[in-house]
């Protein structure tokens, strides 16, 4: 048997890294970087989307199972949404005030959500989380913050994963505990001796570099026990997971409804949007924090959250299920053929993938070369995400490019 | 003499405001709430924009000197800048890595800004001053930040001027100065103890409800030494006034560089953009802090900005600081003529305005209210903005209300 191993031409790309580190630092920083901790064939820029599919500035096509790092929710340039934000685009964004479309989805996101029984509007994930955690502190008068030990909550200083320019006041009212372990919650809020304004956690353990892990019925249920036995708010942080498992929230499942639940990436397809909602108790008190962003007010990626939501609650969260399910299947039976044991966990819109015995991760990295090379972007250590916009014809074609690159894979490690 | 007070049906904005306080914390929060702080008449809600005018959600007209609060600088949906961002719009916008938008737009930056030879990008301007804080940390190993106090750098805990919901060790290691007070500003250093790893400042003193007060040069020389002389960097906060007073930067009239500038803002015109820029002794530093968001590597923005600052650097500037002249200039005519003493400050871009004897606000709470009322947006106690797109009819046609105003405003107060 040959094993074919194609390359791309990424021209384009090595000359725009070249002039991108003589200006900026690290060349591209933050999570979309790829030359620091990825495989060598990822391609770095991107010059459009449509549907599941992107194309690199070399003019290579991929379906896209990263989905710009989940604020792809419904597809790239989606129509519907589109014309919806084009609609107001045309009439203005940032304006000397907001428009309707700011009470329009205020309402519809209180409509939507369990809990949810207002909402407030920002850019950025970390502006959700930090809004929740700031109301949570003006409500009860308290000031620790309880997380869960390697839980992603933002990239501002309370909470970005690296010590540089971290100083430990910045982290010093925060306590954390172990994911799923109520027991070492108790002990953390021992520790903060009753000062806790918040317990923050997302919906599962969507850590890098391990296994996802689903919250525990115990877990969810004893948080929240413990969060109301203390006087304190219960945030629920969604950012990553909004809108991909329950748009009425995550934790319906377990029948547990947090105070405060922060949202951002998919709620407007990827118009820059994030969303914080609560219930009434504390309402007041977030009407007297001062928060405010120069373009939070803008109502195109409201007008385009709006009907995002509207496609995911009228089918888009199945199908995105439904395509999520085909692809874990696939991947799993190709796994078995070319005698590999692959380990998928998450949630099948948000999908994990290792291999077994690969702990310095030479194996999951030689298959994603191999899946990039062929059009289909993976990632080797951190959560994936589908969209409803992944199509049968997405999943197929995927799955013909990742059985090639499970046979490559094996031909690099033989039996 | 009979003085009109003309009234304008805000039907449509009475009804979103019941609405908005029904789901939002206070209605609408932030800078953009006038329910609180503002004269009664003001519009909240907001429609479409061309030019330098706006509609309110009834379909009433403004002339708009507050432009959005500064996002708008080359006028509501210019048709260049929105031609350049939807090009990029229809291929889309965050895709699963930067576009070649961010490496043009670093490029321009570092020609454009006199010190800039790096570039970062992020959504808010509060993005932009912590980023530019947590690298001058990252860099100097140090710790504190010293700031002008009352200067307003953002809205998370470090910065927010509300105190709800903000701890003691958010603000551990901040230390304050006077703006304009060299001497303040090394009493800040000895308190430090040396341990200073920035100091943050904006081009001139630009707070609400006081007299602008321009940097004496001393003060731009002296903070400059100072931040030289003790290792620490020196960031120019220029959210507000970037683009407004020099692309250069606002401080090079002084001959002044600072290490590293925060900019926002009139950016990209309105569509969401903030940046970082420094210089190459800070590079490395930024190359290794951990600062992301889930649309910052977006490409319409940065497509817009390019679009924006090819305005500004040609002729924008020029055509802002002349249609600023000409109104501060038939401003000051027009309250001599009703024997009003204004007090007009800050640069012509950037008017602020009060009245002498004034320590209420009454006298300009009638003003900008009558000013609302005829179609004029003017702010009682915040600094206003000019645009590129202000054009000599804009500018007569407001001065022609504004004098109606006047007349009202001194028929309320008799002399």
């Amino acid at each position: 048997m040959t094993i074919s191993t194609p390359q791309r031409q990424l021209l384009a790309d090595a000359a725009l890294r070249e002039r991108a580190s003589a200006v900026v630092p690290g060349g591209v920083y933050g999570h979309m970087s790829v030359m620091r901790q990825m495989p060598p064939s990822y391609p770095q820029f991107y010059s459009r989307g449509s549907g599941a599919r992107v194309h690199d500035v070399d003019g290579n096509e991929y379906i896209d199972f990263m989905c710009a790092f989940g604020p792809m929710i419904a597809g790239y340039a989606n129509p519907v949404i589109d014309a919806a934000a084009r609609e107001q685009q045309v009439l203005g964004d940032a304006l000397s005030g907001p428009t309707s479309h700011f009470v329009a989805l205020a309402e519809l996101l209180v409509e939507t959500v369990a809990h949810a029984e207002w909402a407030m509007f920002a850019k950025n994930g970390t502006d959700a989380t930090s809004i929740a955690v700031v109301t949570a502190r003006a409500a009860t008068g308290k000031t620790k913050l309880l997380k869960a030990r390697k839980s992603y909550h933002g990239a501002n200083a309370w909470f970005t994963p690296a010590p540089a320019g971290v100083t430990a006041a910045d982290r010093a009212n925060i306590i954390e505990f172990d994911y799923n372990d109520i027991a070492s919650v108790e002990t953390a809020v021992a520790e903060a001796g009753g000062d806790v304004a918040a317990i923050i956690v997302t919906p599962f353990r969507h850590d890098g570099l391990t296994d996802q892990e689903y919250a525990t019925p115990e877990f969810a249920v004893g948080v929240r026990a413990i969060a109301t036995r203390i006087g304190s708010a219960l945030i629920l942080d969604e950012v990553r997971t909004g809108f991909r498992i329950d748009a009425a929230g995550a934790w319906e499942q377990y029948g547990v409804r947090p105070d405060l639940t922060a949202f951002s990436k998919g709620i407007a397809n990827g118009y820059a949007l994030a969303a914080v909602v609560g219930i009434d108790a504390f309402k007041q008190a977030a009407s007297e924090i001062y928060v405010t962003g120069s373009f939070w007010m803008g109502g195109v990626s409201m007008a385009a959250a709006v009907a995002t939501l509207g496609i995911l609650t009228n089918g888009g969260i199945a199908a995105m299920t439904s395509a999520g399910d085909a692809f874990r299947t696939g991947i799993q039976t190709q796994a078995e053929a070319h005698g590999f044991t692959v380990v998928q966990t998450g949630p099948v819109t948000m999908p994990f993938l290792r291999f077994e015995d690969d702990a310095e991760l030479s194996t999951v990295f030689a298959f994603t070369d191999a899946a990039i090379r062929r059009g289909v972007i993976l990632h080797p250590w951190h959560n994936m995400f589908l969209s409803a916009a992944h199509t049968d014809d997405d999943i197929r074609d995927a799955l013909e490019r990742t059985d090639d690159a499970f046979a490559e894979t094996r031909s690099l490690f033989p039996l």
